[in-house]
């Protein structure tokens, strides 16, 4: 199938995992909790309530590593029966601010991509999770130049893209989203008229997840690397 | 001094203990923090220890209940030596999950106010802390009819306030902000030339205090209630 991108005006990059590593230090995270409490548990059933309680607390916590680590914490007192010790509670703490502060390792030809893409396009960035955690890594990222936009939503449905659009004055045949996860930047957008090219990242969160009854029929383009989008442009 | 708001177009409010009651749910947080860490520490000793734990998480963890709950169980670790409960870091967890559940309780007069301005300007929300708590509590204050816009800023320096204004097409002198904080939500406007009515909260955090020096010379409006604004602009 070929697509026609030629009304494209304004493309929209997700962040976490479509330009920098991220989901990897969720899962690294996880390993390290699970050893922690491998004296309580298996890595299995750990592996299974870590999920559980992420689900029940994302209404309240929202995404991101705090909201993360908070969970983190609930579920080593539940697992140990209230008998968790405050050294592995600060091993978790710590592990949270070093998430927080990792460097920034951008993905395989981000910089050329979007390097490219800007001198004919407005690039935007459409993300999701805490405020101040995405605008310190696009600062990092040193990517912060290519784009004209950068825009932290609490969440990716079609009504949250619907009013960015219209706030930014996007048509939404005139955008291409850009990103790794089906749910949160691909489908939504072909529901709302734009375009979007999925890039999967080898490691997807289970909250993110798809099934392929609810892809069917939507209209998108997958690539294997970002690199291969520049082949649909003339650029 | 006779202050002349007749340039004014767009009128932007802060949210936390502007439009509701905000700060009173820390303090009481702290207080019951206070409470449960009794058996380590005095309460003076707690509550100075607890800021200095708040600001040197700051810069990882940004405004918000969620830093705010870390903080307090890193607090809770530090202070007992290694020994304080499962139980209590479970309350403490359970004292955030209520914080950020807490339904919106508004301050005397905002409803008013906002529909009395919201008829002759365009009225914004520029807030700082967590961005879906933010929006969370927007939605449940159901005075997000009466907004343009709503911005939820990781930071309210003067750069902050510059980029927001450009990005909105709103000329400095045009703009006019309401807020509680003269650190956040005075002093920044007033130098970058817009203007400022400061309508103090009977409570305002250690960290958002300035010294008589810091706001010296700076223009700006100080009313009791929010209702009085209403006196300056012709409704």
């Amino acid at each position: 199938m070929e697509v026609d991108y030629s009304n494209i005006k304004v493309i929209g990059f997700d962040a976490d995992d479509t330009l920098w590593v991220n989901e990897t230090y969720f899962r690294e995270a996880e390993e390290e909790v699970g050893r922690l409490l491998s004296h309580y548990e298996t890595p299995n059933k750990i592996d299974q309530e870590l999920f559980r309680m992420e689900i029940v607390n994302l209404p309240t916590y929202g995404y991101g590593v705090k909201g993360f680590i908070l969970s983190m914490i609930e579920l080593a007192v539940e697992l140990s029966n209230g008998t968790v010790s405050n050294a592995i509670i600060s091993k978790i703490l710590i592990i949270g601010k070093d998430m927080i502060n990792k460097p920034i390792e951008l993905l395989d030809g981000v910089e050329e991509v979007l390097k490219t893409l800007s001198k004919h396009y407005k690039l935007i960035v459409a993300t999701k999770g805490d405020l101040l955690d995405q605008e310190r890594k696009l600062e990092k990222s040193g990517l912060l130049k290519y784009f004209h936009h950068i825009e932290v939503l609490s969440e990716k449905h079609e009504t949250n893209y619907t009013q960015l659009l219209k706030r930014l004055d996007i048509e939404p045949e005139s955008f291409l989203m850009v990103g790794n996860s089906l749910k949160s930047d691909i489908l939504p957008l072909v529901k709302i008229g734009s375009q979007a090219i999925h890039v999967p990242f080898h490691t997807t969160w289970e909250h993110e997840k798809v099934t392929k009854k609810e892809a069917n029929g939507s209209e998108y383009k997958t690539v294997e690397c970002l690199t291969e989008i520049l082949d649909f442009f003339n650029s």
